[in-house]
């Protein structure tokens, strides 16, 4: 196994109802509130009425930023580092999913810096400090509830970069199941794509790690197990339980100890939504099939035939490459059942600049760390995912 | 899935070499460090001398508690504290297994204390904060590195008593498998032991974790798989790394989330070391094989049956009892292949005094949460054991 650090200070309360305690946790940090959230959907489910009563009987003051988008923008970093200066924000509480919890530690860590916050996000300037970061998680999938990453996107120059410090772990998150109740089919599906592309980055290694291997396939199962039950009982507790604690499993540092973080998949996708606006997991859903075919070979073969076997059920046999093509199969099969998308055809992404991404993707030479792929694999895959 | 809270803040450096980090980690906290420790291992096999010297490179004062016992008596914590006292102690530093860290705790309680520290392990009052706490961890086992949990044996009261607070947790822990490779064999199954039983006391539970139960299993399976390649090839790396992660996450808040904590074996276990001083883990063997057959019933067949088939791989079989069986037939063999007792009898306790004993164990009217055992029930395991 190789040498790691974990760390993960990020206070967890988990389950039902546990979404009152949000007016006592949020005041040990000060009186001054800044809300971020998304869209309208945590005013149609009631989320935001009973976060707003909690909040108010404390008798906490609530400055709001609404509007975060799916990929969230530069633009909403700044505007809400500047409410935080102007109203002298304590603490900054994401209500929202990945995309709103992203946005409130780039707008927290800009509330302590005088610059451009594309600094953080470009790795021209470390971060100094971040005003305390709270979320009540409502779409299982990105982990970030509890983890310190943010990925934000600037359409203006076309990149979607990930950044994170020492600061950005949310003081506490919480996952009360409940509050996902509401998530559409498609989001859903979303989150367990997200979830698994996650796991994929690590599980895909070289590095030996055993133990790692284990709770990864964990991961794995639960959400393909729990995946199909939510989709068709959105109201299930049990699935949505499960679904809520493996979503943040899968990045908070237990699916990567001892590992090296493979990169493709990710990478490759923030390209893609950065030239075409997709969900993230639409991205994930293309890419990672074609890539787990390109990347399967006699030296990934053991790998890929645990994975069929011990995550897909697939039955043990001799011809082990039958058994991990059928693994990969299963992978196809599965983000079918759950209707993701499985070609770039399908998120209306035709004829794209297919070797200007390449090209892109493969900048430092080569992309994916399990296994290197150049600019013509690049091209290959992309080629089998039009 | 039930609700719970998770926080773990305790640092994690784990890989080969990483204790030589010790000295400027330690700097970090203060000049004055109160190095726990126990009997001659850490000098034999040169990790004294390494951590001393790493410790002086960074001009640290350091003061020494040597002689910690395998079950830490309270006179060691009084002993401790006045020493934090008098020195104006700014780290505890445990090098040494789960009862030196369990000590330190103790130790670093006790110096911000007036009183007697019995009062905390008696639950007569609650520590107000503890001085920071980190350790070098040589033994996989309690899991004490990444939790907030203490044992103390009080012999005079004959009480062995479980305790931990808020202010417990170490701040790091170092966790490098090399310093295990000279533990013995006897001591490297009682760390294998230690292991699965933490995790029984949450898998053996009614409520429904599904992933937690996934978590559970891998856990267990990494053990099982790498406890007898440590122990027929001591220094084997990936074995002793294996063991080293799996026993911290075991019992750091990750093998429990949802679930109830059982505690039949371990109450009854500081039971029975509190009379005679054997072994954690040895008592811990002698226990959970005879607690498995006698909860096995219709209501738990389905847990059981899951044990046996994605534990310790026993065949499926529309005959689930039988499988169920065979699977707690299996836990009798394994501890018998590593060399753990199987009877009170093989750690010398004849003609214990089963009535006292079964009598103290349902104090409170019965023992385990899962399946809750009367008097005679416990009466029944121990006859079993003897």
């Amino acid at each position: 196994m190789k040498n790691f650090n974990f760390y993960n200070p990020t206070r967890i309360f988990f389950g039902k109802d546990e979404t009152d305690k949000i007016g006592k946790l949020s005041k040990q940090y000060g009186d001054n509130v800044l809300l971020v959230y998304g869209k309208t959907a945590i005013k149609r489910n009631g989320l935001y009425d009973r976060v707003i009563s909690r909040l108010k009987e404390e008798n906490i003051n609530v400055f709001e930023l609404p509007g975060i988008d799916p990929n969230p923008r530069i633009e909403s970093i700044r505007e809400g580092g500047e409410l935080c200066k102007k109203h002298k924000i304590d603490l900054v509480l994401a209500v929202g999913g990945g995309s709103v919890i992203d946005a409130s530690k780039g707008i927290a860590s800009a509330a302590l810096y005088d610059g451009d916050p594309w600094d953080f996000y470009s790795y021209k300037e470390e971060s100094k400090g971040a005003l305390p970061i709270a979320s009540i998680l409502t779409l299982s999938a990105t982990g970030s509830e509890m983890n310190a990453g943010s990925v934000v996107t600037n359409f203006a120059t076309k990149e979607k970069n990930g950044w994170g410090s020492p600061f950005t772990n949310p003081k506490f998150s919480i996952l009360d199941p409940v509050n996902t109740f509401s998530v559409s089919k498609h989001q859903t599906a979303c989150g367990i794509v997200d979830a698994l592309t996650h796991v994929y980055e690590f599980y895909f290694s070289s590095d030996q790690a055993y133990l790692n291997d284990r709770v990864c396939e964990s991961i794995m199962k639960t959400v393909i197990h729990f995946g199909p039950i939510a989709l068709k009982d959105p109201e299930n507790f049990e699935a949505r339980s499960n679904l809520m604690f493996s979503s943040t499993l899968a990045l908070n540092g237990l699916s990567g100890f001892g590992k090296t973080w493979d990169g493709f998949n990710h990478t490759t996708e923030h390209l893609l939504s950065a030239y075409y606006d997709i969900a993230h997991a639409d991205g994930l859903a293309i890419l990672a099939p074609h890539w787990m075919d390109k990347i399967l070979s006699k030296k990934t073969l053991n790998k890929f035939y645990e994975f069929a076997v011990n995550v897909w059920g697939v039955e043990e046999s001799e011809d082990k490459m039958s058994v991990a093509k059928e693994g990969i199969n299963r992978v196809y099969k599965f983000y079918e059942a759950i209707k993701m998308p499985l070609k770039l055809s399908d998120v209306e992404i035709i004829d794209p600049p297919l070797d200007e991404l390449a090209k892109r993707a493969t900048k430092n030479g080569t992309i994916g760390r399990y296994i290197n792929l150049d600019y013509s694999d690049v091209l290959d895959i992309l080629n089998k995912a039009l």
